[in-house]
Order: C-alpha cells, then structure tokens, then sequence
C-alpha cells in the first residue's frame, strides 16, 4: 500500500475510463489535488446530474434530458426521413454538420452473434412498428461498414420489405481529404464500383 | 447546442483533465453513460473523499490522509537520511523501489524565477529549521536534472552550508537498458564525467 486509500480509490476509478492507465490516471489524481475543493465537487455534481437525468428519448432512442429530444420534438425537422444510427455518437457526428433536417433512429448497438447481440437486445423493432406509417418516405441507413454494420442493415432491410418506404444507405468511397496512395484496397474497390459518372 | 446540458457540463468536467480533449472527453462521457448509478456515485464519492482527506504531510509534505504521513510515522524509516525531492509523485517513485529505508522531503515545486516561482512558494526553509538536527547524516537531493532542478539544488545547498551534515546526490548517468546510440550528448557527457572507477 504505497498510496493512501483516498488516492488509491480515486486512481482505481480513473481507471475505469476507456484508455486510462496507471500512468494517466496518476496524473488524472494530481490534477484533482491541484482543484479547489468548490471545483471538484462540480465535477462530482455533473457526473451525478448526468447520470440522473440523461436518459433515451422515447421515440429515437437518442441520449436526451427531456422524455422526448429535442431533434423528435422539433417542428421544422423532417419527421417523414429517418436516419437510422448504431449510437448517440453518430447523432452527434451528423448534427455536427448542421445539414440534416429529418429525424433519427438509434439502434443502440450493432447485431453480432459473436458477442451475442441479437435484434431483440437492439433499438429495432420500434423502427418498424412505431415510426414507420405511409407518409414515411425514407430511410437512411447510416451505419459502419463493418462486417456488423452491414448484418444489422440487410436485417432492416428485410424486416422493411413490403413497406412502401424507400432505403438508402451512405456513400462508400474515398473520404473527403485523403491521399488515395494511403488508401486499403477494399475502399477503393468500393470507390471504382460506386463511381459517379460526370457526362 | 448539440448537447444535452448534462452532457455538455459533464464533457466539460472531462476537459479539465490533463491531455484530454474534445474527443477524449466524448468518449468519458460515454462510458459514464455505460455504467450503473451507483458506480458513478462511486467515482463522484472518490473524488469528494480524495480531496476532503488528503492533505499534507506536516513534516514532509508528501500527501496523506493523516496528519503524519506513514513514512514520517513508521519506526522502521531512518529519519537522519532526508531525501528532498519536487513532488509527491516522486515519493510514490521512490517507494514503489522499496529499496529506501529514509525519509522524504517534498518541496511541493521547484525554483524558476520565469514561472515567478521563488524559495518562499516552497516547502524549503522547513528542511532547514525544522528537520535538521544534530543527529541527522545526510540529505540526498533528488531532483529532476533540468535547469530549475539545479537551481533548486544549489540553494538548498546553499541553505545547508555550515550545518554539519552530508549532501549527496542522485547519480547523472546512462538510464538502465538505453542504448548508447540514442542517447543526448548531455547525458553522455555527464556519464564519461562521473565515470566509475572498477580497479
């Protein structure tokens, strides 16, 4: 016990976030001791907050502090275009942009039989039951093109057979920026096939 | 206002962290999402006690949750061998050798008179008047080789002349396992100077 137990509680919590080590969450501790005791206690506060009041919105299924968030509860958003997402994170990433004016739908993970996420374990049924009626005209299915991303879009596709609802999915190709001598040979298979034809 | 408020505030307690920046702090955010209530109660409760408990050292300044820490406390430890060093970071250092049966005493920083940083922001002068008695055999300084750490070093020095007790150093030399090749021309300068003599 090289540590007092205060520090060694408060390293081993640090600990619990994605990519922190030893040697970060050391310095994560000096960093607490060098606050005031008024600015760790925000901090402790926030995460409490967070916590108790950040939930799923009932329709998207996006991280919200409301029942319903604010892009579902909008009135100038496009409740007839549906984007379909594996998480919050790519709600955030799209609302980045400023240039998307429908609505979302989060799956809250991929289907994968390996780590046994079934459909039943995901946000997908109540795409289907709840939010689609006639007046919907698309879906996007904006999902990684990993091998679970493209598991989890056929089944949509599948469960949405027979609805009259158009489906899409993203652009695969080179991203916007990149030296194409950097790029792996999968992307640019997926570049040739999908080339836009100019004339 | 993509956030959440919760979200945004927690996001913003992340970036408060050393190294931590938008992304990193997303990704904490997540993984507080991730986790029971009761285990961010935790981590809020780690972080209050931490700071409500650990304090100082009133003979050395290395952090505790007491008012003496176990070092100054232990009867095993030679209270007549003082290692002054910068940090309780380097205590911690120095324990996790379990090799130093001494004491410590931290500094809490060292001189550098461009950060205005000067020997009364230190916990120098009780080295002097408080710790050093008759008894006492040597003071090892061990701090770090930089321009502030020998400035540091040649005032406690300094402080010490005419007091009957040794002064010693940590060795300059080549770190265990490096290779010669990568090494600075300072450091292999310092270790042709101290070069040891085997016959």
């Amino acid at each position: 016990m090289i540590y007092p137990d205060e520090f060694e509680k408060l390293l081993e919590s640090f600990k619990r976030f994605p990519g922190i080590g030893d040697k970060s969450a050391e310095r994560f501790v000096y960093a607490v001791d060098s606050l005031d005791i008024d600015q760790v206690e925000e901090i402790a506060n926030n995460l409490i907050n967070f916590k108790k009041n950040i939930r799923k919105c009932k329709i998207c299924g996006h991280l919200t502090n409301k029942d319903i968030c604010n892009i579902c509860d909008s009135n100038t958003r496009d409740k007839n275009l549906i984007c379909v997402v594996e998480d919050s994170k790519s709600v955030f990433s799209f609302e980045k942009t400023g240039k998307f004016s429908g609505t979302y739908h989060v799956l809250g993970g991929l289907i994968s039989p390996i780590d046994e996420i079934n459909p039943e374990d995901l946000n997908i049924y109540s795409l289907v039951n709840d939010r689609i009626n006639e007046e919907t005209n698309e879906i996007i299915i904006a999902l990684n093109p990993t091998v679970e991303g493209e598991m989890t879009s056929l089944y949509i596709q599948k469960l949405l057979e027979g609805k009259n609802v158009k489906i899409s999915r993203l652009s695969y190709g080179i991203p916007m920026g990149a030296d194409i001598e950097y790029l792996d040979p999968l992307t640019i298979i997926r570049a040739m096939d999908d080339r836009k034809f100019l004339s």
